[in-house]
């Protein structure tokens, strides 16, 4: 196999990004036509499948060995295998209940894996026109300007992304709402749910707020976002502590080390099939 | 008194927005200095005393009979009280701990009443550079784009904009969980939380969202967004039933009254001092 050039697979990732968005962008204009994939609240819209099929296409074209995850192919039957081989995690539009609203806060995601490893990633908010980049080694950047996370060390002083999920079950429902408590009660600042996991691991990665968490949610939304929040200076761990598990579906995402073991803390766990 | 020309008080009230805005805008880029006004998530900082300092004295300077209520002046002791005299209802930055943690969700806020009636609105998201205007009867308009609110009339289909609030004592918080759980589990597509009611009630004005609710915000929180919300087809009522009290410190804001009343008897109440 070839040997990977991230900076071209960089180029070649936001600019796929950008021709996407401005299908997202159109498709926002239009009339909204919603699928249910599991329950209520997990949404999938023509646009995800087609923008999904979009990426895979260029990809193929342009990557003919390289792999991918994509949330719609694995929604659709495809095994969510990730391999030693370069790899490409996508999520076509993170927060599709966002998409489904017109609520301006959706974003393309790419993230790009060699060895099992994250070496790039692309987010792209397409309402906002922000495209977060990382390459790993080389810092994080949102529309070229260089991010660093916000120096907060203090839990109590921090605001903190969180979300309710698309699980609906009392006993899920019950334990989120535990660990949001928990949470508020510690005390903090706030807390925020704008119905993303990546643009809320961006928010952490831009200092904005200093910590996020969640369970249940899948690589292809968190795989991009990780590598811009530690390229910005922050880190990803598990919520069981230790180094963050791209296919455990939970992260804690934060500032520093202090922030994300403060909050990992205060968390009860919520078991999800591995992806 | 000289009879009210509300065009002409809107065009003076949205230049006095961005006026303000600018200033705002600039300490954004500043360092952080905070005070800490009742408890540890509600929050101070010196540029809301500036700004709210800057709106009085230009208030003053153009209309001298005008009454007001800011959100500072009663923070400093000025009594809350609403006559039936020209008044202009204040808050020169919705979303402080926004604001605090440069997350760009603020909001500059002027709502303007005639006997005890609100008749015009302003709500100026300031790092987006959104316009939201509204006078009594000629609709409501963001950045000159008139506004009309979601269709939507099943509350199961609906997205909530909900927030933790400032309250740290846990009776409370317990309470606002309560209602976020019986909320979730109604169920709905998902409750967003993003710091700032002016802004969540315009998110739910830009049919962005169905509906808002909250228990504890002050009439200058909820003042200039209500009317806004109204002059684009959606509706306001206590939490109680009835019409909005402006100064009962407790809203449901929605697209119709449908999810209103849906939503409000999801609702245990949470009782504050009135304003």
């Amino acid at each position: 196999m070839a040997a990977v050039n991230l900076e071209e697979i960089l180029t070649f990732g936001t600019g796929l990004a950008r021709t996407v968005g401005s299908v997202i962008l159109d498709a926002f204009k239009q009339p909204k036509n919603i699928q249910h994939k599991m329950g209520c609240a997990d949404l999938v819209t023509e646009t995800d499948q087609q923008v999904e099929e979009m990426i895979i296409k260029a990809i193929k074209e342009t990557y003919p060995s390289h792999k991918f995850i994509g949330e719609e192919s694995v929604a659709g039957g495809l095994k969510c295998n990730l391999t030693d081989d370069p790899t490409w995690i996508v999520d076509p539009i993170d927060g599709t209940t966002n998409f489904v609203h017109r609520y301006p806060y959706v974003a393309v995601c790419l993230g790009f894996c060699v060895n099992k490893t994250v070496k790039l990633g692309i987010v792209y908010n397409v309402p906002n026109d922000e495209m977060f980049t990382a390459i790993r080694g080389q810092g994080a950047f949102s529309n070229g300007k260089k991010l660093a996370v916000s120096s907060e060390s203090d839990l109590s002083k921090s605001l903190i992304m969180a979300e309710f999920g698309s699980a609906r079950d009392p006993a899920t429902v019950e334990t989120v709402l535990k660990n949001m408590s928990s949470v508020v009660l510690n005390p903090v600042h706030s807390i925020h749910c704008m119905g993303s996991a990546a643009l809320n691991i961006c928010a952490v990665a831009s200092a904005q707020a200093e910590a996020y968490y969640e369970f249940g949610i899948h690589c292809w939304d968190y795989c991009a976002a990780s590598i811009i929040l530690e390229e910005a200076g922050g880190v990803t761990i598990d919520t069981e502590g230790g180094p963050m598990d791209l296919m455990a579906r939970r992260i804690v995402a934060a500032c520093n080390l202090t922030i994300a073991e403060g909050l990992r803390k205060k968390l009860v766990p919520i078991h999800f099939p591995r992806d």
